[in-house]
């Protein structure tokens, strides 16, 4: 049986200014932006860890600003097919996770589980 | 000097069936609706701590859906002068809160620190 929770958020920002945005939210949540978040993907800052160690990051996008849920699972096919049978629609594969769209609308994440650290 | 931080995060539904779309986000996220989701507020249903005791609830909204965070402050007004001068700005204050947009456009709001448990 998989594996499956709540790992975090990625704040989706429509934005020419990527380090402007991660310092906003940076200063906002008290999160400062961590090492990691000079990541060789220019897309992504990533934060300190939020509660309970969760994951948070700030992304450029083309589309309008939002915050979506990321969702890690051992096994995201697995976990893809119990969120279509709650409701919830893939939408596309990218990279290594699958965007989904839930029943309400919100666009959300399956992504690998990290390693237990 | 006021404290503050991320305390957790609303899923705001514009949908007609709030009940509905509380279960959805309860299975998908694990995290069953809690007793003090059957709120006296309608529009709110409650579910269970997320990671690090994060607060979830999923709200019944008539504008798009969309996930807005919560920042807890000790001081919600010195929160908010702190977060201007971060470059937000205020947007409304609802009941005990205060409502403000990110300059990357995000609404969020500032709400009473919980008591400590």
């Amino acid at each position: 049986m998989h594996k499956s929770g709540l790992v975090g958020f990625i704040i989706d920002c429509q934005t020419d200014d990527l380090d402007q945005a991660a310092r906003f939210w940076a200063g906002a949540l008290r999160l400062p932006i961590s090492e990691a978040g000079l990541s060789p993907n220019p897309k992504y800052r990533k934060l300190a860890p939020g509660p309970g160690g969760m994951n948070i990051e700030v992304q450029k996008v083309d589309h309008p600003s939002r915050v979506h849920l990321d969702i890690e699972s051992t096994d995201i096919e697995a976990e893809a097919k119990r969120l279509e049978s709650l409701g919830a629609r893939r939408v596309s594969r990218v990279e290594g996770w699958i965007v989904m769209e839930a029943p309400t609308g919100h666009r959300f994440c399956v992504v690998p589980a990290r390693a237990p650290s």
